[in-house]
């Protein structure tokens, strides 16, 4: 081992390079934060582990612009068929519904697995910006003076890293996902892509270094490295929960089978084998969890059971029992795992707002209802666009509290979900309705149904704090979660009050829905999102109704004299030199007919004159029927008054800050100023 | 010079790596032809050149899985713009139509530079296969040994290759494609896009080979080597038409104006001082085709006029006049050129069926309909799997006669559309209803419409051939336009008959239209026409129904056991050892509820069964409604009665074959038995 040589300073140190990790870097890649990423494996994954999509995470990665890989990549998942015994004991299918309900996002459900989403990541991140995934980097030493927390310019965290060697950085993989626990694996890579060859390649190059050490001094550090989280454990923090005594085997197969919903999501309950869940995955793959034990355990193990006489074949048997009378075989076995349900979640996520815990390092759960990977890359989402703001000194610290309450929240909603949902699946299907102990097929349906809402990811509704100016009266927190009462320390207050009624269904506190509106100067259709890529900047969607109306004209312009005016917070907090929308942006959807005006009809602040470029042409919509793709009605949908409108604000994530009356300058000047940092 | 050192034998050499070219690249790469491909040019070009994308050319590029990335790239043009002189001679909007008819296709016309274009092929042709564009190298000549057209074994092609020099192959980059003739351009490479930075630096290399000759023996060449086709000349074929008085400047800028419809495609026409064409295009640019003369010519040129005084300012002083009062302006130029009108259609498309000529080597017209680059790789498009499937010995040649007669009827029917609408877009405006020599709105508008059908792509119908099983009382050729008397030695006729009337709107010689239906298994929504890639298999689709009424389950069944059979066309024709589906794809759609059948409840046939895989999942589609996303209807929108059913041939060119009764066998099998040829 030889002597630490040299110490690089950097804005913020990832560790960790999963799911999580990868979606800070693309932040970071995105606004231009100095910024390493190092992770003690010598590659990324290539098969097994997560591979749920929620609609949600599709809506953030297409904010990246990579939805549209996954999506193309990704087996869609449209239905779920529920298989009980009938009154011979026979399995037969009870019931079928919509995996994804309706209308929720213009996304659905997918699936695809977890290497997949990785190598989005790495190529998104690549072509932004000079961050590169380092492999085979392991911490071994984390110091934080903590009375530098609040200094601006410091840089209070020095973190010892040792560069292994390819031998050490190649640990069998595993299935860790989970909650951190494995038996053994298979390795058979049919699902190698041609993309991720050079990927292989690279590892050969990790002995160059291997053995040297160096010192990184870093302004924030985000630990993203698992549920074994060395971030975690240094920092003292630990997770909180049970396991239970359910057994799991996982499967990934191609499967050989006569049972007719192979290809779709499966709940299948037999009346005395337990039960199975099928995925039907990209590539002809069906990923199959099978219940191994009912109540009693495998082996002889303590709390936790053995799990080493579990073999593809004992897993294959328990599917063959539960599956009877239909057959099932393969050929091809991709990758298995055997695992035990754990619901744990941290007890702190976050050290004086400067090290940060996200993913796996602060909650692990059942992979069934394929939340984990979700919840993990949306942690990071939540968090990246904060530090960013902060880093460039556009925003003050106040505003990196919200991370720890917010993602906890959802982080407790999780174990929740998971724990009603594990328990409803590993339980015994009631015999008939006087079999109280036994779990009805109307209360498993029922709860399915529930839950894909949750698992939709788009229910998320984050309480009020600085940056989400709830009415008081509002519910708080996501899915009726909040933060727990040991972190009330961190809470913090809006200094403002919105008006929710000026728009009904776009919740304060939630992420803003969809729908389609049309380019004013070009008829084209937009998906609203699709005009909210996560780039760093606040948005200001401007509702101002029919402007064909006098009164509303006359707000519109009242309040874009505001807005131009050289004080306001525009300029105020956008730094001298930078471009008109690099801080804001404001959108502008009116409701007057298309044919009527014309871009040109708005005042200049809507659609701001470039020397170079000429006036923008992309910042100004309307509700209208396009020629091809129907008609979006976006001020119905989010219950706005056309005679009224309305004034939104957006975070950099999506999620709704403030909606006020259209003509409100001060309120929304008053919102920004109370966590902005006025620039030069 | 050195002397030819070494022969090389390919089974095609294709000259030209345009759009056409790699058209062709494309189909051999995907069917695994042994394909050389040279371009006398260093690299391929990066901005100005053709740039429209018909509804049929995405529709195409999708079967190669290349769509999306236009799409995304590209301008969306959704709009057409008409303004002429009111009553005090000022121009003013004066009409609106959609820029694509809505319903013909699911795509509609875009705007894309045709170097992106060119850059999406390439990747798709290195992903697929080991052929590479060969840059820098030039076909010095070419033998043809005419006595060798019919030996499938022989090589009756020579072809000298002369390797460039890095100066040689850099001609200073020009616009060629409207009709070869060029004054001067500017370069500005805003365009120039991060992928294709590895292009540049490649032409370096180029020196290493400079000088050297080597001899290629081909079974078939292309000749896409553009308007002054080098193959064309060396086999003494000829262009013949016409070209007109009138110039036109083209500009392709950032435009700074007050001009209200700029990012709306216009046809502008004023009062005296002529016409602009607007083509808002990606990046923020628009083009502009500016009428520079009326009826004189500019300098004391001959027959063609002297462009050479033509500038960006001269052009752009033509177009301020046009658009008084409106203001325009510019910092950012592009590109720009000046033509003149030419159109002309070769007199061959081949020689022998051994050589052919694609692309603006067979025909030149204005760009301004945006339609040169669609049809140039529509010919190669409608090429390429014909000689790919004589090529591997699954067709005997009689199939190639189709590519003249097809596509020269196409070329025609071009040359009248470009003839109508430049005489129309060239001309005066009328002054009222009264100017009988000038030009009405009306009547301009209603040209433009009727050639918006033409200009999609879409209305292409083949005429009846040994692959077109067109019943004699048909209409014939492409928009009604047959290829010329001097072709009638090409002519071929079918061995069976449609029954058109079993599905009324699926056109024996059109295009397949394409809706939604349902994978039957995952109840997933696919466009047909996306489960129709591009990869030389023919299709045979079974509509067969609704397969509850026990009619229909019984032709369903009748049918399958005469295709299962072991003389079954789809065994005689398909070689020992390949995939059940290489030669043939056989598809179902049916009518029947989804949720009342399985995909088991169908015959073996149409689900085969894989060792490895299982059954096939992906080829039993439903008529249904999706969960999130309508209901495709496709029975009734292909005029087929559901109690009746049909069977439908599709080209690998998703180009309609063949419509009958969904039992009769024998039809089909005599259509195959007519072209194809015996394996094993």
């Amino acid at each position: 081992m030889t002597v630490p040589s040299k110490t690089d300073h950097v804005d913020v140190l990832i560790v960790g390079a999963g799911p999580a990790g990868l979606m800070m870097a693309a932040w970071m890649a995105t606004c231009g934060i100095k910024t390493r990423i190092v992770d003690k494996r010598g590659t990324k994954i290539f098969n097994g582990q997560a591979d749920g999509l929620q609609c949600r995470t599709l809506e953030i990665l297409d904010s990246f612009g990579i939805a549209e890989r996954a999506w193309k990549e990704a087996n869609h998942m449209l239905e779920i068929c529920f298989w009980n015994p009938d009154e011979t004991g026979a399995i037969r299918r009870s019931g079928r519904i919509p995996d994804t309900i309706p209308g929720v996002s213009r996304f659905q459900q997918v699936v695809l697995h977890q290497g997949r989403i990785e190598r989005f990541f790495l190529d998104y991140i690549e072509s932004k910006s000079p961050i590169r995934v380092e492999r085979g980097v392991l911490p071994t030493k984390l110091e934080f003076d903590e009375s530098l927390a609040e200094d601006s310019d410091a840089y209070p965290i020095t973190v010892n890293l040792r560069h292994l060697s390819e031998e050490e950085a190649t640990p069998k993989q595993a299935s860790t996902a989970a909650n951190g626990s494995c038996v053994q694996d298979g390795l058979f890579r049919s699902n190698l892509a041609a993309d991720d060859t050079a990927e292989l390649l690279r590892t050969s190059e990790l002995n160059a270094k291997a053995n040297t050490e160096e010192v990184v001094k870093a302004k924030y550090v985000l630990g993203a490295d698992g549920a074994h989280s060395w971030v975690r454990k240094e920092l003292g923090f630990s997770l909180v929960g049970d396991s239970t005594d359910y057994i799991w085997g996982v499967l990934d197969i191609v499967p050989i089978t006569d049972f007719p919903d192979i290809r779709s999501r499966c709940a299948i309950h037999s009346a005395n084998s337990g039960s199975v869940m099928v995925i039907p995955r990209e590539n002809k793959l069906v990923r199959l969890y099978i219940q191994m034990t009912t109540t009693e355990k495998i082996g002889d193990g303590g709390s936790r059971a053995d799990r080493s006489k579990i073999t593809p074949e004992t897993i294959l048997a328990s599917a063959q029992k539960i599956l009877a009378p239909y057959k099932l075989s393969y050929r091809k076995l991709d990758w298995w795992t055997a695992y035990q349900i754990g619901q744990r979640v941290g007890t702190n996520f976050s050290a004086k707002e400067r090290i940060f815990l996200a993913g796996d390092a602060v909650h692990t759960h059942s992979p069934k209802a394929g939340q984990g990977m979700n919840i993990s890359m949306q942690d990071a989402y939540n968090l990246g666009w904060k530090v960013s703001s902060v880093i460039k000194g556009l925003s003050n610290r106040s505003i990196l509290k919200s991370y720890e309450r917010e993602r906890s929240g959802i982080a407790h909603a999780l174990i929740q979900f998971d724990h009603k949902f594990s328990r409803l699946f590993s339980g015994r299907p009631a015999k008939d309705v006087m079999d109280e102990e036994g779990i009805s097929l109307e209360e498993f349906k029922d709860a399915f149904e529930k839950g894909n809402l949750f698992a939709s990811g788009t229910a998320v509704d984050y309480e009020a704090s600085k940056i989400v100016a709830k009415s008081p009266e509002a519910t708080n927190g996501a899915n009726g979660v909040s933060a727990p009462a040991s972190l009330e320390g961190s809470k913090t207050t809006p200094a403002v009050t919105s008006t929710q009624s000026l728009a009904s269904n776009v919740k304060v506190g939630m992420r803003i829905p969809s729908t389609k509106i049309l380019n004013q100067s070009d008829a084209r259709p937009w998906h609203l999102q699709e005009r909210l890529p996560s780039n760093g900047t606040w948005r200001i969607l401007l509702f101002v109704g029919d402007v064909s109306i006098s009164e509303q004209k006359q707000k519109m312009e009242t309040l874009c004299k505001s807005l131009s005016g050289s004080n306001s917070f525009l300029k105020r907090f956008t730094p001298s030199g930078a471009r008109y929308d690099s801080v804001f942006e404001v959108l502008t959807v009116h409701a007057a007919k298309r044919t009527d005006v014309s871009v040109l009809d708005f005042p200049e602040v809507l659609r701001p004159y470039d020397e170079l470029d000429g006036w923008d042409y992309n910042t100004i919509f309307v509700d209208g029927e396009s020629y091809h793709e129907g008609h979006g009605q976006i001020y119905e949908t989010f219950g706005i008054d056309p005679k009224v409108g309305c004034a939104i604000v957006l975070r950099p994530d999506q999620y709704v800050s403030y909606v006020g009356p259209l003509e409100d300058y001060e309120t929304v000047d008053k919102f920004f100023s109370d966590f902005m940092i006025p620039q030069n």
